[in-house]
């Protein structure tokens, strides 16, 4: 018996934030020391390495529970069940409600117990609880439902990743631009079906790592060092990313038998272009592979910035849909999903369509 | 082959928050207004509802996430097993690390990577997240590590609860005289036993029970309204608490096979003991049982006070070690833990000593 995808969706919130948007901002570096470059030229240097031309950002009314709730209901439409059948709400964040203008987190309730709420779901045996797990954790709330799925302790769980990084972030820093809004949900079910998931890996790397990615003061030299915003030690990010994710995702395929050759598509986390086709080009080394076959790896890094825990369930839902550039997945495709993020955590999951 | 309980630990803040040192608190109620009456009778009527007559508040120097350390230290002290062999490490929080002084959460990373940093584990296949779920959150991290060990997915997980809810107070409130801080650990892994979980329910009623527990604006008139802090509808949380609490636990009786006069001690939740001892009435009542047991509920919220998500750890830890009044547990004895907290959920096991 296997646990299968049966329904995909997704929140793409609609303040567009262009790469031009940012010339009016004043950058600093992490010694708060201005940086001597006109805005325009930081933003030109962004868009090449990262492939961010805009970003998505939630409107004033809508919270990280509110995109949850619109992606989860979408994911139910596509799986068109009833939603009274839904044993577990697993949401995936990092920071909780965060209402415009204030800096507190709030997850009293947790968000999946707003969701529920807001799905209008009564049924008192569909369990509601949030995972905090970095970038990674919309795939790691997926490893979670697979386990209760195969011990037998639930049939069917909704599993979302949803998160407004716009609330939280640092106008001063250049890596404030990487980040987006968004929100991605599906729905993991018990099948008797050759499709489902095929394996996974998880890994937390928390020795030096753990300070990767953390919340830090603002780069502007007169902030309120109280306040603190995400901040990344991007080179390590970087290079961390590149040497143990391929391995992750190559232990992956490993277990579920699969060479790499049988892939047909990649659903990568959306970091950076140029280190996710970097993780990617290094995977296909580890098998001696040279040439990366084409559109193995759909992207929308370069219209929605990274939405972190909402970037995989995003970008399946545009593929599932045939949304994205011709990309479309077909029944008895192999996949492989990957993410990094803050912990420093790493998955995978090898999956059949 | 069982889930089994192999170490227990907890953390028990040094600094003691007496009922007289709130005597010189101002309360209002939630409509802002002045409370008529003397704190010296606050006190006391609290005291006489709750049976807190002290509780515990953590040093400044100290987060959540270094109480959940120390708890956790105490309980691979107490399984005497090699931290390198843990597979997953579940940390139960609801507001992250807040440093003192400030009103953020921080949970980047999560606060289950910072103790597995500091716990000095290297081994990368330890994954390590946080589970928010409200104060029922380290025995839903027990029901997510059993799921896992069940799936043959993990054979030793980590399960721990910490909060700092002196934190997050709104000390205007009379409601806040209830909460505390702490920590508790325990280690649940796969053995070939006749000891181990049993069985377990878990629940999450969402529609108007949402708001029982959330963030609202200090009850101090002249507070700012974008600070926001732990606010409780007392009397709606009891009639639920009371109404479905004792269901559950029945529940999870039922499945397990065993009947109520079997059960040797119940770890309940330290919420409130006039609450808590209406719900183990109900519990028997619903058996038909009109006289409980003596000796059947260990407390020890008059001197802890509700550490929300510790409390169950830090009980087990005490009886278990025979600190609290002469309680023990002797192997064979089936027993019986319950929760119930902001969601609301709810969340029993049975489980063979």
């Amino acid at each position: 018996m296997k646990s299968v995808i049966t329904g995909v969706g997704r929140y793409i919130p609609t303040v567009i934030k262009t790469n031009a948007d940012f010339a009016l901002h004043k950058f600093y570096d992490e010694h708060q020391q201005s940086i001597p470059l006109r805005p325009e030229v930081i933003a030109q240097k962004f868009e090449t390495i990262t492939g961010i031309v805009e970003r998505r950002y939630a409107t004033e009314d809508l919270n990280c529970s509110d995109m949850a709730t619109i992606a989860a209901a979408d994911a139910i439409r596509d799986c068109n069940c009833d939603r009274e059948t839904i044993d577990q709400i697993i949401v995936a964040h990092n920071f909780g409600d965060v209402i415009k203008h204030t800096i507190q987190t709030d997850m009293i309730p947790s968000i999946a117990s707003r969701v529920k709420h807001s799905l209008g779901i009564k049924n008192p045996n569909c369990v509601a609880y949030d995972l905090i797990f970095g970038c990674p954790g919309w795939l790691q709330g997926l490893i979670q439902a697979h386990a209760f799925i195969q011990a037998g302790m639930a049939k069917k769980c909704l599993v979302i990743g949803a998160e407004a990084l716009s609330r939280v972030l640092d106008q001063h820093d250049r890596d404030s631009m990487i980040f987006s809004d968004g929100a991605g949900a599906t729905i993991l079910e018990l099948q008797d079906s050759d499709s489902g998931i095929l394996s996974f890996s998880a890994q937390s790397h928390c020795e030096d790592e753990v300070t990767y990615l953390n919340l830090g003061k603002s780069n502007f030299p007169e902030s309120d060092p109280r306040i603190r915003y995400v901040k990344m030690k991007g080179r390590k990010v970087y290079e961390y990313a590149i040497k143990n994710v391929p391995l992750a995702m190559k232990d992956c395929l490993d277990k579920a038998g699969i060479r790499i050759t049988d892939v047909k598509k990649i659903f990568i986390h959306q970091a950076n272009e140029k280190l996710d086709e970097a993780i990617v080009r290094e995977l296909y080394k580890l098998y001696g592979v040279a040439e990366i076959p084409e559109h193995v790896m759909p992207m929308n890094i370069h219209k929605l910035g990274n939405s972190s825990v909402a970037t995989i369930p995003t970008l399946l839902s545009m593929v599932k849909r045939e949304e994205l550039n011709g990309y479309k997945i077909t029944e008895g495709d192999v996949v492989l999903f990957a993410s990094v993020g803050a912990g420093m955590n790493i998955n995978a999951v090898c999956y059949r369509v």
